[in-house]
């Protein structure tokens, strides 16, 4: 309807989900098995209480996945359903994807692949780079295209992951190198690609309405609420992870306050923003993911955590719109600003703490467990790590991006989502009420 | 105002519910007490590790039910308010009145009633009975209707309940067949013998909006990341429950993908039905229920929660129609498609895997507890039980539906909040807006 | 824009929360720091378990009073995103102020300051008065106001609470006396001084929608759901808290039905009120909070729940307009009804609790701890401290909003988003669309 029928490639979304759903099946029927059940009473009570410890954190992670940043990209008054559900999709593909990839490269050489909790979780947060990568495109990209950057992103994540924790010894809890940094970046390079040197002009739709903006900041405080459940599930627990979840709640609610602040300040009428909002006050739980289990202390996670914020709204008032203008580079999500700087601040910080850090009382980190752990100068090394290699694999993947066959939405159809759903009462619904003078003029502008 | 006042019983619905209470409160004064305290420290750390492993699994299950299961249901748009306070008041009623019968049969031989979270915990399994079957008639049933449904339901189900699970001893720790099937059945049955053979047309306000397919889609992410609890609290702790986890999030999964696929490839441009993503996302984790914690293979739960999905958006695209045409049933919600066949799906496979287990590995089963466990010829007969005795309870209770007293609301005013509820804006707000014009058309149309 | 930029202090908000960041910063920086990391297994252990057995019942809490509390406000339909955002605001400020006073006021004497999730949990209570007791104003304060409250109200509520629980001995693990009873009379106080005698006209932008009505209720339902955990968390592991969850569980369910009854017996078309539900739903949770853990049967929560939704749904019928009538004391939402009626009657049920407690069960309480606990005249004389002090307090905080440089939004702009945020679609979007409408109606208003 919206396409002329012979340019659309609509079957190429089921026939990849498809195949790669039997693939899935396949490779799990001949790999993937459960623990053996325990035959004593004490490893019952073993898994039950790894059970009772992990699953609440998961289920957090899981609400802040699902249902937090759902809800915050829903900002696009046209695109919510969009919205939701390819974020919904992406997570699920990926995390899957990811759940074959770590099965074939960490355990195939021990032969069969036992699944728990833990790795499941371990997949999930892989998922989590592709999650906040397509921000940098959303609305403007094709599901079929999304799920070619989730494709490329979760190997290339699982490698640089394995060069900064494995062989560099950087420990990041919370992932602010890992996964923000990494996944800022490769977004980025992505969208520079995709679009090339085509400045994106405002698109009519693109303006959030005062309902789309409450529902994503509503998105917003869901995260907000679960941040620490995603720093603290991977700490050791004990000391580490009250520690964790003690920083994490600093840093966030640091964030939320200096975000008025500074919204404020940089407005002629000391009006705040929406997007200031749904973004600084998160900044701070990105920032604190690296430093959320050392010993550092409760005052660096609220400076972090102002500071963080500080940055992201900045970003979003300055550095956005010159990068934009500079270098054509389009951020519909301002990932740069909620991910990128609290990430490389992060990074800093922890760059700073592992220096100044008395050397006996670095025990309380689990730096025994890697020897190379603490040491300032890899903590440098896995950020430059983080930051140049992802923008390279982000680059040649949007390039990837360009092959006729994923079928980009053409710009008067972006941000809309009856472009992929049969929405009713866009079309459908007569008489004289405003959205169906919208959908009138959609259709119009379609023909 | 909206009817008659002569023909409405505008007093029912209050008497019915406080001289409900009023009996709750003399049973409870009467009979039910709370255990005694403990007086050994060991007991006392028993009681707090028994809420610390049960508690959070207990709040999902209050999430899912109350806020997840009821904006599912609000994707009626003129109905939101009604769907979201029948949801809870049905979930409260039935709560109580299966508390109250669970004490009477199952514990008033031993005098006083010792409540408990546990208990609690069933009661709500039981009141998700109600929920699920009213889903049929969703729209067009008055609240002292649905009352009455609830009314007979929970004791039927606690007798169906009873056969299938301490009679034939079929373990059914999700509920696909004591829960899912019984109450798909249980509600088609009413909306049978409710409506009879007229044919229900469609009504102008039954048409989603996006916005009323938006927050419905939130109320299934919802569901969809708090089901893995749902299955798996009654589990036995330790590999039991971790592996009713891990089913629950493959199946679920598997079924997220696998319902973009089957919706995309039965649209003529490829484009997703809200309906299926809203319902087909959570087939899996129907039909996952009565085998999660048994020693499948993952795959086998990837394969469930797949072919679920399959049979959810066939069932919505093809068999709900068919049904409505050829035997004039009507299933609103299309709880035949998200509860029914699934269900079935998962009794069948719960038959097969008890054929294929190896006799050894079967111990994990908790089976040993009841001898008739594992049997296959018992699961089945446990489905017939749940379709049987289902259908034939809920075409009883429909056509108690039909006495007079009990106020069906007239065609016109179905899908209506106003009906219920003084709702502001749609009688008193001036001005040319859309809402405020559909609000005094029907004004008229009561008139 | 809105205002002539003269009278309109536009920097006071911003350089009021810097200056408050600034020196939180410092104070943490000289005073606070975290528990020296454990050195054997077993306190590791002792610690980890502290962290599970709380954090669940933490981050419910934080759902509870972020994303719960924030929509159950957003029933004025044009001033959601401020509802949402100055309750999160005034929850992030009102925590680290709390934070710092207890810090003095406890722990000074000690020294260091040790952080722990504990103390941010009690810091958090005290954070929830404010919450409450803004409500009152809402819509017709701005931030400064606000912040004002907070600021007042933190200490005079530490002092309350000191009084009330160590001096008089006076056990309120669910803080209806110390939290609710306290909040709501402080807010009449402010109420009161801030708009004197002067009758507070209905606003056009008063009235309530259909969906923000819905909106609310959702937050309502989120409130439902977590409310056992607010009550059940600071108490005694073991039985006491297992039957403080239980009795919550049982009183808020009352609630939701009584409410059902009460509302529709007081329309005369048997029609529900939108904000009956949304309050009288949760006047159980607040009457049940001093009487949750003690030995009391689990009728008698019922009972509780049951007289509080009626003496609320009575209170918004009846007492609010003899109040704005009589007194003309404005109560925006209607926090008498909810917090103030319903937390006199758990107050009332807790001395007859305690005068017809036998003398040996008693020891079920943890009444051994302060020898003083028990006592009926006590808790009589707390709930006279709480209504009395706080009252004072809240006219004199009161007295202090009406200081000129403070800026109370003038009565055109009351209960308006765009007064202090950059909304777009308010004065941007083109088009005959009925927002855009009254977006221009606003905008001549204003000139």
């Amino acid at each position: 309807m919206a396409m002329p029928p012979s340019t659309y490639p609509r079957r190429l979304l089921p026939l990849f989900l498809g195949l790669f759903q039997g693939a899935l099946l396949l490779f799990f029927a001949l790999f993937v098995i459960y623990d053996e059940p325990s035959a004593q009473a004490e490893d019952t009570n073993l898994v039950a209480n790894q059970v009772y410890s992990t699953f609440p954190f998961f289920q957090d992670i899981q609400v802040m996945l699902v249902v937090g940043l759902g809800l915050l990209l829903t900002f696009l008054p046209r695109y919510g359903f969009s919205a939701l559900t390819h974020n919904f999709l992406l997570l699920n593909f990926s995390t899957q994807w990811a759940l074959v990839l770590q099965g074939l490269l960490h355990h195939f050489h021990h032969g069969q692949i036992h699944l728990d909790l833990h790795k499941l979780l371990l997949s999930e947060f892989a998922a989590v780079t592709v999650l906040i990568s397509v921000g940098a495109i959303l609305g403007r990209a094709s599901p079929c295209q999304l799920l070619v950057v989730a494709t490329c992103e979760i190997p290339l994540y699982l490698a640089s992951e394995w060069v900064i924790v494995s062989c560099l010894g950087v420990l990041d809890v919370g992932g602010t190198i890992t996964i923000h940094v990494f996944s800022c970046y490769f977004g980025l390079g992505v969208s520079k690609a995709l679009f090339r040197a085509t400045q994106q002009p405002l698109h009519p739709k693109e303006t959030p309405t005062t309902s789309s903006d409450l529902m994503s900041l509503v998105g917003t405080l869901i995260l907000w609420v679960f941040w620490p459940s995603f720093v603290a599930v991977l700490c050791q627990p004990g000391d580490a992870q009250h520690r964790a979840i003690l920083n994490t709640l600093l840093a966030v609610s640091a964030s939320a306050i200096t975000t008025v602040v500074a919204s404020s300040l940089l407005d002629r009428d000391g009006k705040l923003s929406p997007g200031h909002l749904q973004n600084g006050s998160l900044a701070g739980g990105v920032a604190i993911g690296v430093v959320a289990d050392m010993a550092v202390p409760p005052a660096a996670a609220l400076a972090l955590g102002s500071l963080s914020a500080v940055l992201c709204v900045l970003g979003f008032r300055f550095l956005t719109p010159l990068l934009a203008r500079k270098l054509t580079l389009h951020d519909q999500c301002g990932i740069h600003n909620l991910h990128g700087l609290p990430g490389i601040l992060g990074a800093a910080a922890s760059v700073v703490a592992i220096l100044v850090a008395p050397r006996d009382t670095s025990g309380s980190h689990p730096s025994q467990l890697s020897p190379a752990g603490g040491n300032a100068s890899e903590a440098a090394a896995g950020l430059a790590v983080a930051v140049g290699a992802s923008l390279l694999a982000g680059l040649l993947t949007g390039s990837a991006l360009r092959l006729p066959c994923l079928a980009r939405p053409p710009e008067r159809l972006c941000f809309d989502d009856s472009l992929y759903f049969k929405i009713q009462d866009q079309a459908e619904s007569p008489g004289p009420d405003s959205s169906a003078e919208e959908g009138a003029l959609a259709l119009k502008e379609q023909i």
